[in-house]
């Protein structure tokens, strides 16, 4: 059987990374989505196992000891990680994965797990970035001066990804995603077996 | 303008890839198709620059002088060669290009373009390569035993390869094959260019 792969997916707010996905899970139901770990309490709209596994501030800090974590973070006094267990299972088990996550924890994950293919989510101009993070014209220029400032620092580090797709239109980018995961089962590290059943048996 | 991408196409005789390549043609005619130089004779149901160019072997040597070729051959007393001007030049005008070649031909291109993009066509088994192989049945079972050995020897060399598209089923590899094409457009290499305008603009 074939393996399933990891893909780390990154990209700045304004990017429509969430709105991407949501609709790439609906298109791949096969695809997993790796469920982080974290310590904050859980919010009106969310639910235990959906996108989070809301643990024990302890539990965390033990996950850190025994490495069992891929990447974490401590943001305003919470910890934030992506647990290994489930990642590498769903692999083994033959299912792709994918990884939403920041650039330092894309970073992370590529140092653990170097097979791991990582895609960033581009807006498509500096005008479309600044359009959509101004939102409904209710926020103050502050807000928006530093939510732009903080993806241009992601953006700046979209070159240590293996594919960039840019999301001008929704559908094209879910399906430049869908593309990239394909053809990465078309490379000769997925395809190998067939190689090597064809050669056996003659 | 994003530049175009070179794609070198190697399937031993059983592997479909002809066929394969005529409908992805068919399909996708904005892909440009590597025509070789060739010093044989042109056959009857031939035509000048539609696959071959046929030349002197006077010219054709002077073109191996002035390392005009990406690889070339010399078999049965003629010259067969990939010439590199039309290749570049495509990629220039922004054309992804397609160049069928056998295993020797596309280790001499991957030295020379190193950012070549190569994929090797299969057949699903050993068991079906042999049946079509064998043809109607009006071979003899030693010229059938000697295709066999001969695309064994081209399977070997499937490993030096990007990716491998197995040909079961003709329009799932033709699809497979633009897969990744339009993927490798998706590297960070194509679109750095992207991140480049948006920073540029901040």
């Amino acid at each position: 059987m074939n393996k399933g792969l990891v893909f780390i997916v990154s990209g700045p707010s304004g990017s429509g990374k969430d709105t991407i996905l949501a609709k790439l899970f609906a298109k791949c139901p096969e695809i997993k989505f790796s469920i982080s770990s974290i310590t904050r309490g859980m919010r009106e709209n969310e639910k235990e196992g959906e996108k989070y596994n809301f643990i024990s501030r302890g539990k965390f800090e033990q996950m850190i000891k025994d490495d069992e974590l891929l990447e974490y973070n401590e943001y305003v006094g919470n910890y934030y990680g992506t647990p290994k267990k489930p990642v590498i299972s769903a692999t083994e088990k033959g299912d792709d994965i994918i990884i939403e996550v920041d650039v330092n924890g894309a970073h992370s994950i590529r140092n653990k797990l170097t097979d791991a293919v990582s895609i960033f989510i581009m807006p498509p101009s500096f005008a479309e970035l600044k359009n959509r993070l101004s939102g409904r014209g209710t926020e103050t220029a502050e807000i928006i001066e530093k939510r732009l400032s903080s993806a241009l620092d992601e953006i700046k580090r979209a070159t240590e990804y293996d594919y960039v797709v840019v999301n001008d239109d929704l559908d094209i980018a879910v399906d430049d995603i869908i593309k990239i995961i394909k053809s990465n089962h078309l490379k000769l590290k997925s395809q190998k077996h067939i190689i090597d059943e064809v050669l056996e048996k003659c």
